[in-house]
């Protein structure tokens, strides 16, 4: 058990990393929606263990979901999400209100072409551009040394390397792969949204992911691989499946030879949207 | 005469600005496209009476000019600029190529609409999101105490004091009052480019907006103050005038009672396009 700090206003936020900074402290930023799992106790610790202080943030940004999207089922944990924050020793919470976010008159978007096209921004228009803004103020809010995202919203983390490069944020940004259940299903907030029948059955994402692998490890061509993946998908219940591709692992464009690649997907159980990744060897 | 130190990369400017601070030294940035005249240099004197360390920039920024405006022809007179910053005892030109500032796969963009739109905005389309991206840039990349900026630029000016508040950019954003000629013509680069005969005139947007203002004072109302004022450019032989409006001094949207108000006007002398704006009382 820690000290946990938990404060509401920028000011507030930053006076306390001012003050670590000045005792040639380094900080960690671990940004969230809340209702967290083991997944993002992963980045706490993985924050931990790259800098002397870890700040958490909690804020349902409601700028990147968009109208018809589940902003008011999101689910908000707070009382929770603060013992595990203090149970696992992190030093300053940031929970702001949107009005602290979002004041009169806010009239900024950040926009990122390229990276932030096709696969989930396709699905979810205006998403990327609400999570680069939201990701920029809350960077430049807390201006840490390094701000850790889990690879589970691996289109999300490229879009924030990609804007992070472009506009010179003085931060490092750090990826961390994803944390999965023992039965493979990554974890996520929005898995407290399935039934016990869909849960048995979500799994089956990662697994469709892991064979679509397979597959290209045997020769068989990406398309062909992919559209089996969706095939695969579709059997075990999932519908719509938005996506199944092969991408590159940087840029999210069409694979290139010689760059890394990645296999992503997203696919709804019933009211549930799942999406998960894997890195191609 | 100082040693100004003229860098080409971030990473020299990083060094450079990292090195003061840790001595304990506040930092002032001034943005500039070069072709320095009186106007930029109160901008650095500003700056010094504001800060230990005065950085200079000057960038051309390509994205801030549509494909049929002036890019190719914008003055650039950098030996000039150097020795007027070394006379005047700017500590740090940061001058990159566009490649710097640019490196291939950039792709993020930052628009600010409301006080963005309308004015030079209608004319100029995508100048002021070139502008708001270039000048984020540039903050994060120098992290200075304070920015100075003209008032000359007005409209630029409040979409830099919004995006930096909206952004929380963690910079002072400072306005320095338009430096004219002793005829009244607003300082600016572009002058260059006038003929002699187009000299002559030029002073005669400061003379239209002096008499808006007046007409105003007199209880005219503001539409036919600015109708007038229309009238009165297009009649000393501007042509077009794209605008001449008074608009609230910090939105730039229609004036609301109780606010400051300005008097904003862009028009052309031949293949010059001239803006200037004053305060209204």
């Amino acid at each position: 058990m820690s000290d946990l700090e938990i404060v509401r206003s920028i000011s507030e936020l930053r006076a306390a990393i001012t003050g670590w900074r000045r005792d040639g402290q380094t900080v960690a930023l671990v940004p969230t929606m809340g209702a967290l799992h083991d997944a993002h106790m992963a980045l706490m610790h993985e924050a931990r263990s790259r800098a002397d202080r870890v700040v958490a943030t909690i804020f349902v940004n409601p700028t990147q979901f968009a109208a018809d999207e589940d902003l008011d089922s999101y689910p908000r944990h707070e009382a929770a999400d603060i013992e595990k924050l203090q149970t696992d020793g992190v030093d300053l919470l940031f929970a702001p209100e949107a009005s602290e976010v979002y004041p009169d008159g806010f009239a900024t978007t950040i926009t990122v072409t390229g990276v932030s096209e096709g696969l989930c921004g396709d699905h979810r228009p205006g998403h990327f551009a609400g999570v680069a803004t939201v990701v920029t103020k809350l960077l430049l809010q807390a201006l840490p040394d390094i701000a850790l995202f889990g690879e589970k919203d691996y289109q999300q983390l490229q879009v924030i390397h990609r804007l992070s490069r472009d506009l010179n944020i003085p931060v490092e940004i750090l990826g961390v792969p994803t944390v999965r259940e023992p039965d493979g299903l990554a974890m996520s907030s929005r898995n407290l949204h399935l039934s016990k029948a869909e849960r048995d059955v979500a799994p089956q994402m990662y697994r469709t992911l892991m064979d679509v692998a397979a597959r290209l490890r045997n020769g068989i061509g990406s398309e062909a691989a992919c559209a089996a993946g969706r095939v695969q998908l579709a059997e075990n219940g999932f519908s719509p499946v938005e996506y199944l591709e092969v991408r590159d692992a940087e840029t999210l464009a069409q694979p290139l030879s010689g760059h890394s690649r990645r296999v992503l997907s997203a696919a709804w159980l019933g009211e549930t949207r799942l999406i998960d990744s894997i890195p191609l060897p």
